[in-house]
């Protein structure tokens, strides 16, 4: 099926030189079209992928699992202010969840090759909002459909681009076990489209 | 040589589930005894590795790359305050580098089974001195002093415990690749031992 892009969710960062050797493992050597990958290490620990501008990537930002809040929603700024943090809501550097400073980082400074994406779980369709409306029409990832309830109605009310597109929403564990029995091809089968029915359902 | 404890610098991160494999696969399939994670994605991201008393891990909290700052350097604070973020250096949850709220995190929330360390890179030994204020006699893993040019003085300085140990210094690339000839073995074990001898002279 060459036609169905391969996204291998490795959620990699590492160091420059390590990062190398991830990008040829993912996409030399498992074939993958694209690779999740984390934000803590910086731009440079993502750069050997980004070089690579026939595949791409999806840096994780906002993440679907119950305690994503601890790091990613603590209220990061650029830099402290000489009399204090004081917030500006116009100023752009003034404090934010982190995961949105992640997402403006990658938007305006990583994404010169036009080969990122965003992963923002379906679990926070009101963050999936704000992110989309800071990243314009970049792809968005969005886990958490399926087992991990997440809310489908809101990802695609909130989180389509302005083509009506732009969101990868993907089943996993909902899709690989809908059924234990011989019948698990058709069951998955039916998952998937239930769900793509309700998308489109939602779309219009 | 089962004196010699394995740790897996595999830099892991996700979401429970899958945290859970790769915690099998990094403490049973390949017999590590520690293994570097992660901080993004928060506590139920690491807890099935924590769940594993008779195993250590290594949070990801400053690296030795050069870009770590843009991430781990931005402040970060728990909440906004109602007045906004004005800063007052007696309160713990003010702004401070995101890397200091990680070692925070750790410290006090993270590590009740007590098999938690931290990640920080050699390149930053005023940061590194920074993270041992607060995070008491954790054991920290330390790479960048090899071919990344960490300062080994600063480190041995401004980084042990109170018992005066407390540090992993790791040497990868510079004892790998310590020559390329047939002495390589000799060449590494030199180099293991130089660099040995000089972090025995500065914590004289």
């Amino acid at each position: 099926y060459p036609d169905v892009p391969v996204i291998l969710d490795a959620k990699r960062g590492d160091i420059g030189s390590t990062s190398a050797a991830y990008a040829t493992a993912a996409f030399d050597v498992c074939g993958a079209d694209a690779i999740t990958l984390q934000p803590y290490l910086g731009y440079d620990a993502i750069a050997p992928f980004i070089e690579r501008a026939d595949r791409g990537m999806f840096i994780v930002c906002r993440t679907s699992n119950q305690g994503s809040d601890e790091v990613q929603g603590l209220f990061a700024a650029r830099a402290p202010e000489p009399t204090g943090n004081v917030r500006d809501p116009d100023d752009p550097t003034a404090p934010e969840p982190l995961y949105l400073q992640v997402a403006r980082l990658v938007a305006r400074d990583w994404n010169h090759a036009g080969n990122c994406g965003l992963v923002v779980g379906a679990t926070y369709p009101e963050e999936l909002g704000a992110v989309r409306a800071l990243v314009g029409d970049m792809p968005i990832l969005v886990p958490g459909v399926g087992v991990q309830g997440g809310d489908l109605e809101g990802v695609v009310r909130l989180g389509l681009d302005s083509l009506h597109t732009g969101l990868l929403i993907s089943l996993s564990r909902s899709v690989l076990y809908a059924s234990a029995d011989h019948d698990f091809a058709y069951a998955a089968r039916r998952e998937v489209m239930r769900v793509a029915e309700e998308v489109e359902r939602y779309r219009r």
